[in-house]
């Protein structure tokens, strides 16, 4: 239910590209289809597993917002960005053990870790083959690699940083740029490109997929500490109970008269759920909400400043929509 | 010791191209560099625990035998293909919770499965990087995107059959072809593209590799059956032991006395360190190990045939050499 009601919302935001947005579903249904039956099978498992398709949304808008918008061309670049996500998703259940996302079976729950690990290096190996021999110039294959290095890079910084304390702002902007918005902003540049935008234009869109992801990742942060666990779709504190240290707890452990207890938690890499529930509580009791939101507000105050003057009517609607629509999701 | 020995006969074989290997090693050694300090170290953890290097050997080796070669222009690609094996191999580490590899600790044992999973998708993504923006056509990038969506499939389809019995010549050599050959194929291909050859040569060129690449694949299941522990690097019987089933096995399956008990005991997921022992017993007693001997002959001829007629002097010689080489190597 949940996911169908989030694919309805999407849907309903991005409306104005909702024709290429049927068209990826069958081109990505196309590029993972394979002779080996094995291979066929998961492809079509994880597509109708469904997602936002969030990234090639922006990636689709942003070309369809240029003159030489040609969907012809745009689509294959479209399925490779979501593949690319596909793939990174893989590995993550892979790594986490993960047995359901968006309430369906993982591939390794499915198939097991050897088949999903295979399965993700074989989507990525199609992505890139979908932008070669497709007439799109070779700086696109570059940012397409430089994409997943970047978003690997994000990972591994992240994975190396788990149960420690010593986070700041600068560093915790620093991880979830490389890991989730700079990916938002290179779909955004790839469609100014593809559409054929100037430079100029390109840069625009770019700034505003950046500050968007940022916006995003921060109100992913919140609502891991906000949220209740049936709306999300996982339990509230997952973040704190893996290690990962974000934006709330970062602030609750700078200001709050409980950071050292809350230090105490967060560093310990066997932390029971009554651990996991006092964190929260130190959390939601400090400023560390208040001060996510209001950078989430000003990363999309910057997203719509950034957006081009040249990108208008029905376009510029749908990226303020997108913009507005990160600010109040609560899932 | 048997690294450095491995090293040292390989370095010998491909001495005509001793200049590009050293270049190598070092644009390997810059292209795993990173801002990231845990990627650059565990970049140069990896190439510093070196391998044979065959595979961008075999590329160098083609494309100094073209007109056209230019060693600035190839190496980004050779380094491509390298690292593009390296990703596989840490990923198979990480599938198969590999402790060391040729002697060294692998990365999942040294900084964990979620690491190494990591790492080896922002190799695989390196490997694209370098070929983009280099000046390479763009068939280049589809060859190399081809290659790895082939090696994964060729995976996958050897991991859905672990355990099973029911095996023919024809599968395994589709298994083998898939998960070494056609690699190598790929990698004769690319250096003749890269040297300018016609397509003719090219054609040639990628035909050594596929066979060479099968009697290469078939030698190395030989070796699981025939070799000893130490000189090896890892104890016999390893592909049973896994579920792995190679050309002699198939053989015994079909025509050993004795087959009916082998075939009890391969398919069997607890099997015991006494079973493979016999399993090896059974092997070896029966034709299997002749026929294998035989099937990778014939292949090394056929790549002595598949060699261009253009390809002459030294560099006919260093492929001649690598054909024999594989033909004797028992390591």
């Amino acid at each position: 239910m949940r996911i169908m009601e989030n694919k309805r919302e999407t849907n309903d935001i991005f409306r104005w590209i909702a024709p290429e947005l049927e068209l990826l579903e069958q081109t990505l249904a196309e590029a993972l289809a394979s002779p080996v039956p094995l291979i066929a099978e998961i492809g079509m498992h994880l597509v109708r597993s469904g997602g936002k398709r969030l990234r090639p949304a922006l990636y689709l808008l942003a070309a369809k917002s240029c003159e030489r918008f040609d969907e012809k061309k745009a689509m294959p670049l479209a399925a490779a960005v979501e593949l690319i996500h596909m793939a990174s998703l893989v590995h993550d259940d892979v790594i986490d053990h993960a047995e359901t996302r968006r309430g369906t079976e993982t591939a390794n729950a499915k198939w097991g870790n050897q088949i999903a690990v295979l399965t993700g290096d074989h989507m990525f190996a199609r992505a890139f083959s979908l932008v070669s021999r497709k007439g799109y110039s070779e700086d696109i294959g570059d940012r397409l690699a430089a994409l997943v290095q970047g978003l690997c890079a994000g990972e591994i910084l992240q994975d190396s940083a788990l149960y420690t304390a010593n986070h700041n702002l600068e560093e915790y902007e620093r991880r979830i740029a490389m890991k989730t918005a700079d990916f938002l902003a290179i779909c955004c540049e790839l469609g100014g490109l593809v559409g054929g935008a100037s430079a100029e234009v390109c840069a625009g869109l770019k700034a505003y997929g950046k500050a968007v992801g940022m916006a995003f990742q921060i109100t992913d942060d919140l609502l891991d500490v906000t949220g209740d666990a049936e709306r999300i779709g996982k339990p509230a504190g997952n973040d704190i109970r893996q290690g990962v240290v974000t934006l709330p707890v970062i602030c609750a452990l700078d200001a709050s008269p409980a950071r050292e207890e809350l230090c105490t938690i967060i560093t310990n890499r066997n932390m029971t759920d009554e651990m996991v529930i006092r964190a929260l509580e130190i959390v939601r009791a400090s400023d560390g909400i208040a001060t996510a939101r209001i950078r989430a507000a000003a990363y999309l105050d910057e997203a719509r400043r950034a957006l081009p003057e040249t990108v208008g009517g029905e376009a510029r609607d749908a990226f303020l929509e997108a913009a507005a629509y990160i600010g109040k999701r609560d899932f």
